[in-house]
């Protein structure tokens, strides 16, 4: 069965096949949140601090790290993203002690986060396109790391679910050539919004379990892109969640600070029978009963860790 | 692709590999209902009429009816439960225009049912059970109706899912000698509480897929099986719902009165893309939307189909 191991300082993850779901914590990504862009440049890191906290509170097996700021004081990301890289990641990893997502599109700002990140962290990420391949699966070898692998390349997201096959296939084959195995892999089949395309679903569906079936590799997908641009994303996140975690999925960067869609997920897991005597649905549904009550889920979450409830599911090293 | 028809006198409703999942209201059944078996011996249909309403407007595809109270007057279910189930599907008949479902366990309530229903029922159930395959065979044929085929025999209930789809094989087999096709069999796999049985989830998604892919028969279940015994229930169901309809399932015997459990099933449909452009889910929404705002579920559902709002996936008979 295909084990992807990860690793802070002290704590080691696994994603796999025998595993509960693993889900990577997405908020630390100044994409689309201009006051944490414009934090990050004046050099303040209190909703990292707290983004971290939080989403570790609530779940998170990992947490993604992004860093792709672009300064209004220096456009250039390659000069700018490596050093925040650098920066968020020691913050991050000083602060909690799940493993980490390296999250860059600038290969020194990957470089960097590898250098200052302890433990094994997941690399995000590879694409099937041959200059990107050239950059990064070096440093994947250099530093012995498992990677994400984003089933797009040179012609871009195609709409068909066996091109994208064709491109992480591609992917897996070039990363033998440099000593990767496939269990270090994770390939992010694509998940496109169920709005614009109505076979979408099924396509993530049927492509989750052919990558696993095939190739061998685990899976992950932002999952929340799913429901863009439809009322109600959370109801249609949650049927989605267990829907690809029943076709084989093994985890995804999303927000963990959710409560309907880690309910989801947490389910799931105990469906899936990843969750020895129910025990991590118990702890859960013991939070699930204070968010009724009105406390807010992170909050919740965090007095049902402290309490020993089921709201940690990483596994202590040994 | 296997396509089962029932039928009310002025409605067709269609449970299928393409068709939106196929909800069965479950709740006209007095069993474990102290208070409507009472009530039904006293001639008192009032919890009938307002059963049969509430979940036609919540969205149920068909209603279940089920006759099955042992009077304290007559202990003998024989001669009580046939006039009785009459009486029950005529007063729903004339009521809702959705299919029915004959449930029992009474081969004279079975008959009587079929005699007064209007359309094409489904008839719930046969098992593997020999005196009941006898039984049951000849009026499936005689009445030219679809049946549920409950997956225990002779030998009880196993909790070998091998075991459980070779019952469903012989039925199907034995059906066969009858002229019954395939696409008239609806298997319930049996799902058992996943407290009991760990594996009780993972189970039921490898056996709908294999009745699926090797018998080519539509699957139902007593869905909220899974979840007993174990806190939050609804957050269980809401999960197990859609990986059964991502594994193939395409019918459920269920309380529809839910807003969890529907939403579930909703997102589901519109995943595996059976609700074009997603005109079901966006009524939905807003149905969801009364419901947050603090009005009850049937209330506001029956509201939505008033607006013409997606309450209603059932189609109208060309």
């Amino acid at each position: 069965m295909t084990r992807t191991v990860v690793e802070s300082k002290t704590r080691t993850a696994v994603i796999g096949f025998d595993e509960p779901f693993c889900v990577i914590g997405e908020r630390i990504n100044p994409t689309g949140r201009k006051k944490l862009a414009a934090e990050l440049e004046a050099g303040d890191f209190s909703t990292v601090e707290r983004d971290a906290l939080e989403q570790v509170a609530c779940g998170a097996t990992m947490l993604d790290v992004n860093a792709g700021v672009v300064y209004n004081s220096n456009p250039d990301p390659n000069q700018t993203e490596p050093p925040l890289m650098r920066r968020m990641i020691e913050l991050v990893q000083g602060l909690v002690d799940v493993p980490l997502c390296i999250d860059s599109s600038v290969p020194g700002a990957l470089e960097a986060g590898l250098e200052a990140c302890e433990g094994r962290p997941l690399l995000n990420s590879v694409t099937g396109e041959e200059e990107r391949l050239e950059l990064v699966l070096p440093l994947v070898r250099k530093y012995n790391v498992p990677m994400v692998a984003i089933s797009n390349d040179d012609t871009g997201i195609s709409e068909d679910p066996e091109v994208r096959f064709a491109v992480a296939k591609k992917i897996v084959e070039r990363a033998a050539d440099y000593g990767i195995p496939a269990h270090d892999i994770v390939v992010d089949p694509l998940v496109m919004p169920i709005g614009a395309m109505a076979s979408a679903g099924q396509q993530v569906f049927a492509l989750v379990r052919k990558l696993r079936e095939e190739l061998g590799v685990n899976t992950t997908c932002g999952a929340s892109n799913i429901s863009f641009g439809l009322p109600n994303r959370h109801g249609i996140n949650a049927a989605f969640l267990p829907m690809a975690i029943a076709s084989g999925m093994t985890s995804a960067i999303m927000n963990p600070v959710r409560p309907v869609e880690m309910e989801a997920i947490r389910a799931a897991n105990m469906l899936m029978n990843h969750d020895p005597n129910g025990s991590s649905w118990i702890g859960f549904a013991r939070v699930m009963e204070q968010v009724e009550a009105g406390t807010p889920y992170a909050e919740a979450a965090k007095a049902g860790n402290e309490a020993g409830g089921g709201g940690r599911r990483r596994r202590r090293r040994a």
